[in-house]
């Protein structure tokens, strides 16, 4: 039996989402929780891609397979009982036994969120500190150049193991709210510390450091040395996976 | 030389404001950075009050004497370049010899926020996780009688040691934004836990554990056994000082 469950949680203590040794991370302690669910066997769950350490999920998506069929409602109270309080359970459903949640994925939305006014030590976790102002009309001008379908290589991570750089970015938003800018990312697929180095271009483009009319330059380079910044994990939120 | 300063804190891992033996506060991380910036000699600060274990602090004030004469602008970097990111020290000014940061408050304002949408792993520990829906109107209605001049030692800690429970609270809000409700008090002064006690009886209203016409009932009881819990300290914020 295919299981889809969506969960959420607080990236800040935890060494990213996917499994790796001698690190605390979401993947590890998911399983930890369901390998006790599952009567001390181990149980693989698949997530729909992986996320940075630091960087928070507020609908990511896993399946895994179990024999025993569980009504998914029990299920989600008694791997929520077990996990600590940092990670989330908001959902689990039965699905078809050829669905699977990193190849099936037809489109992801992110969120960045930026704090402009002064230094917030309650949020520093959750909001990247910025603590300058923004000139939103431009910021606006050159998130636009981002949409569409582009060789994203200048924004993605360095040397990343990819043979495919092309990319879709169908929707973006800007929005402030009392010195918080809440910047929005809806596409097909995203590549690594892809929307950090476009936040990071779109700093560098308030600063002045880069132009709004640099960007589509850039794209044509195909070269991460020739973008700028990466901006920080903390303000990144993996809102949204489509199916 | 008097000082004041306001800064700001996440509560979350410290236990609570005033310093205490074996045990991390606001207060004695403060002292130890100003010790540094006072060439190794310690620097007492007087605040306006303390905090609980676990609840922040947007806009707290706090006294202190030093012999030489800082410029404020390059005391506050000092303090702040030294003290963890969790605290901010927001504004240092000179005040007069005679001004007492306790003594002197002509009133405070404190924040309650709760979430009454699904549990959010993210914003545990700076909104209060009720995750039920709340009346509005009713929780509207029930707030307002708090308001004024009453006796409040239903609504204080237990044998707290105090020879006056009279305090007036001169305003109160409630709003709504997404499925977070925010509480706003402003008042002369306040008891120990009495913005928490308040909100659990609010809270005890909306379940319908209490009426609205009980609470005029349970202030003549001056009996804080006869009024219900004490909501999570996560939610409590220290949001303004007035003098």
């Amino acid at each position: 039996m295919r299981y889809l469950m969506t969960f959420s949680y607080d990236g800040s203590k935890y060494n990213g989402y996917q499994k790796q040794p001698k690190a605390s991370t979401i993947q590890e302690t998911i399983e930890a929780a369901m390998y006790k669910i599952n009567s001390n066997n181990p149980v693989g769950i698949t997530a729909s891609g992986r996320t940075d350490s630091k960087v928070h999920a507020v609908n990511q998506k896993a399946h895994f397979d179990m024999e025993k069929e569980f009504d998914c409602w029990k299920l989600r109270h008694a791997i929520n009982s077990i996990l600590p309080s940092d990670i989330f359970i908001k959902n689990i459903e039965k699905v078809d036994e050829k669905f699977h949640a990193r190849f099936d994925v037809t489109g992801k939305q992110y969120i960045y969120k930026i704090n402009i006014g002064e230094y917030d030590p309650i949020l520093k976790d959750y909001i990247y500190q910025y603590n300058r102002p923004i000139d939103i009309e431009k910021m606006k001008e050159a998130i636009k150049l981002f949409e569409g379908t582009h060789d994203f290589t200048t924004f993605t991570k360095a040397n990343d193991e990819t043979d495919n750089y092309i990319r879709t970015i169908n929707a973006t938003d800007i929005s402030v709210n009392e010195n918080i800018v809440t910047l929005v990312f809806i596409g097909t697929g995203f590549l690594r510390y892809m929307v950090r180095n476009i936040v990071g271009a779109l700093l560098e483009i308030n600063e002045g450091v880069l132009e709004v009319q640099d960007i589509p330059r850039l794209f044509k380079l195909k070269d991460r040395s020739a973008a700028g910044i990466t901006a920080n994990p903390e303000g990144l939120y993996l809102n949204d996976v489509y199916y």
